[in-house]
């Protein structure tokens, strides 16, 4: 069990993790790669104290930092947060499981929308992690929607254990041998029954047992169940925390403006307010 | 005409302030020196991107990055800020007097505390700034309430417009020549009506004119008058806004956790809060 697990790679995740750090808190610190945004970024002119800093050395001076107070991420993806009550489970794509008394999540805001069905249906026949759900669809056909490449092993996984494998690239994606293209766009996923659902596409409609969806950023009511947000944003306090205990939210995430040391600040008062929370648990 | 005054010099203050000039806004930065708080801090280790720096570096990293970009402080203080409707007037400790459009608050938390009748007084008998009102009180007695030193040339001042200056050391500050020195502990100031007021100490009690408090940092409700606060912190939302339009406030003076990151992340967010309501000051 981890006090705290800081969901992102980004500004307000790094900062988060360093503040527990130094809080000497057990944290895992978990996203799939160091933010692809700040590494883009041109010139940063208005983080404090680093003036006129590239994206890149901005975001090699976060890995350093890191990596001087002995934290190492995990890259690996959440795909589910569910709160436990008095701590918290998160699902891994990896497969793994991790549990935590405490949440901060630091993913970014979503870019992708959703298409019809895709947060109704997720966990009864649409699915953000291959690794996991793989084995529910045995003997079934499926479908891929790619917004980025899906790795090898998980493509080679479905084709293994599935009838048919429709994939549908949402972007600029690698396309992956021995698979079905289906160059369309899709409309809606809907449910026939417990085990059967169909994905509509602008041209036609294809038969299958569950959809997979690979995206960076999933949509926070989808990673989070029960989680209060307003349009993209998960809805927080000045404290940065949301409506369910012990789970905070900082960074783009959290809400407007889209700046990074505004989500390295959020990341602090998380970390600091994930403190404090752990400590209420452990005075009862 | 300033866009934005910007009051302070620590963290909060120079993250809005470089923030408001990258978006080319006319800005006023006004505070007696750089932080000391941040200049005294021995080793910071949770400022993602700078690690393991020393309070006295960050602030120099504050400062160049101010000098990069620019932007020149004025070493003033601010005494009052006053909300005029569509703009703001600012009143320095110099005797100078700016206008802005809109005003940030990043003055910190004040530690010392105030006595009894010194917010209930101001403008009537007390006064935090002896430039400015010193020649009200002329042919009268004064009393000086000094928790910092008092620059010579006001005290030069009193004792050339005043017919006694009591002065009281609240700390270990320079005690000036040709003063009547209290070593007492100041409890109230009293009004006896519209010229005479009683500061009363543990000891005794001295018929005055005018109180003159020579602190760094003043109160906010004694700084702007009609602000909403919670104790030493001004009340704000999660865009830094205040009870008054126009006016927000970031860093310690907006509330715990007294971190330099969070301060630096709440100046970027009044920054843009500040351009936001500009904008939509011009477009009416």
């Amino acid at each position: 069990m981890f006090d705290v697990a800081v969901i992102g790679r980004g500004p307000a995740a790094v900062s988060a993790a360093v503040t527990l750090k130094i809080r000497e808190k057990d944290i895992l610190l978990i996203g799939e790669k160091p933010s692809e945004k700040v590494a883009k970024a041109h010139k940063i002119k208005n983080y404090p104290g680093l003036f006129d800093i590239s994206g890149q050395e901005l975001g090699d001076a976060f890995e350093e930092h890191l990596n001087r107070l002995d934290i190492k991420p995990v890259s690996d993806s959440i795909v589910t947060v569910y709160a436990m009550g008095n701590s918290f489970s998160l699902q891994a794509k990896s497969g793994e499981v991790y549990s935590a008394k405490s949440v901060i999540v630091a993913t970014g805001v979503v870019n992708e929308k959703s298409i019809d069905g895709e947060k109704e249906l997720l966990g009864r026949g649409v699915s953000y992690c291959v690794t996991c759900d793989a084995q529910l669809h045995k003997g079934k056909a499926v479908a891929v929607m790619a917004y980025n490449d899906v790795p090898e092993d998980e493509t080679e996984l479905l084709k293994k254990l599935c009838t048919e494998v429709y994939f549908l690239p949402m972007g600029n994606v690698s396309v992956p041998q021995g698979v079905t293209v289906i160059n369309d766009k899709p409309l809606k996923i809907v449910s026939k029954d417990l085990f059967n659902r169909t994905l509509i596409t602008e041209g036609g409609q294809f038969d299958i047992s569950c959809v997979f969806i690979e995206k960076d950023a999933i949509a926070p009511t989808a990673l989070i169940p029960g989680i209060e947000t307003d349009g993209r944003h998960i809805l927080t306090d000045r404290k940065m925390a949301t409506n369910i205990p012990g789970l905070f939210a900082c960074g783009d995430v959290a809400g407007k403006p889209y700046q990074y040391v505004k989500a390295a600040g959020e990341g602090n008062v998380a970390a600091l307010s994930a403190v404090e929370y752990i400590s209420g648990m452990n005075s009862n």
